[in-house]
């Protein structure tokens, strides 16, 4: 294999949105209106320069690194292709470049983040409008959606990009893989590696089974949390064969239901999959 | 636009694939047996190194770079995934470096490759298995399927890799644009450019003009110089509304005629079209 680790990492951004059906996100057979199919080939490109600083041991700190990688992504017109993709394996990618591919040297990664990281991740938010949850009363001044705005705030409470995710883990699933050891991440990854069959047959599988498993907090956030049970519900007829996973992605597109972190999840697990010999 | 010349020559090779129908080919929505969608994800993503040194002014001879990009595009289970549309990019890349991606710029930097050139060429065959054409036998000793064990005779030849594709122009589509300024790259360009629609429609259109207007050479020399000049008519049908694309494209998978020069003209064309300013 002569793939680096930042060119498996852009890899896994491309197989993510190939993979189909992939019910409600576009996938190779399915695209949004204004949000298409080569929007994301030319997010997952325009993205590696960012993903080979995060694969540098030496290189800046993630959350600079993070944003280097969303301001590449951005140059396409079709909006936010994969921001939760990349904050998702920014860690997994560091951890990777330093040879600790694992849930406790990604969550050292993620835990070791400073001030700087949250820098650079709020002034992610400048480069592509991503839709995120309001934030609490008391945390207005947090809101990622102000930017750079934010920063004197951010400096001032002395917060980590590792404290400003904590602050989501109830409502964003992102968030949640890096505060509790990158949990399904890492599972989605070890059924990616034992099923059997091409690759994206597997990850079509494996997102199914995913998305059946919790709600999408991306469903959530733009829909309310009962569109996000109810999505849940039905991926689960899906994956138990009551319902046709084909059936499925056409309604979910149709009804603009679009569960993007369950897709983000499984392009960290494709990471992580193609790093443990995942072949293509 | 923040991608770099490199990264716009990757983003071509996966535009080109991503285009469908593009009646023969794998493209979004047709695979064959053994050679897949993925394969040229995981086949763009690795050139992207060769790439990069072929976009590089100061960068090694555009022949070994060449072999480099082939080398890292091998690194899959499919095979052969774009060895043709990298040969054409190589000058079109390098020249783009130099700010003069114009046919004459393109040609000067073919002219000006040398023997080391030739030897990265030769080398590139034993890194995948590539279709060509029996040389002449007068030729045999310069057969590109020997690899490394060519060299001798090209260096006792003084051959530059200009000189080696010159020997094949009358029966390879590629060698034929390296040697004719690589006319039907840049047509493809413009209406590439000047087309209107989501660019990958525009690339469907205009795979199928190249495929009607002359026999894809991939197809004459695997099955002949009559299929490749059937599957050009019946593209012509297509064309002109007499025969339904998607119908030439399900036929052409279903009897195995892939006409891969075509698919590589495109790729070349989108390159152009992208440092021309076509959006994505």
């Amino acid at each position: 294999m002569t793939r680096t680790i930042a060119q498996q990492a852009e890899l896994a951004l491309l197989l993510e949105v190939a993979t189909t059906p992939k019910p409600g996100n576009v996938d190779r057979h399915r695209d949004h209106d204004d949000l298409r199919f080569e929007h994301f080939l030319a997010g997952a490109v325009g993205a590696s320069d960012g993903l080979r600083d995060l694969a540098d041991p030496d290189g800046p700190p993630i959350g600079m690194a993070f944003e280097r990688a969303v301001e590449g992504m951005s140059g396409q017109s079709g909006g936010n292709t994969q921001f939760g993709g990349l904050l998702l394996v920014a860690p997994l990618v560091r951890a990777a470049g330093l040879d600790r591919l694992t849930p406790d040297g990604a969550t050292m990664i993620a835990e070791r983040t400073g001030i700087e990281d949250a820098a650079g991740f709020y002034r992610a938010f400048e480069h592509v409008d991503v839709a995120v949850a309001d934030p609490p009363d008391d945390m207005d001044a947090l809101d990622v959606r102000r930017g750079s705005d934010a920063l004197p705030e951010i400096r001032d409470r002395n917060l980590s990009l590792f404290d400003v995710l904590a602050r989501s883990a109830d409502h964003d699933g992102i968030a949640r893989e890096w505060t509790n050891g990158f949990a399904r991440t890492f599972d989605a990854a070890d059924r990616l590696v034992t099923h059997d069959g091409p690759l994206l047959d597997r990850a079509a599988d494996v997102f199914l089974e995913l998305l059946a498993a919790e709600p999408d907090t991306f469903v959530a956030i733009n829909h309310g949390p009962e569109t996000a049970r109810d999505v849940r519900e039905r991926a689960e007829a899906a994956r138990d064969g009551r319902l046709d996973p084909e059936t499925l992605a056409e309604d979910l597109v149709a009804e603009g239901f679009n569960p993007g972190t369950t897709a983000d999840l499984l392009a960290g697990g494709l990471f992580v999959a193609l790093l443990r010999g995942a072949e293509v």
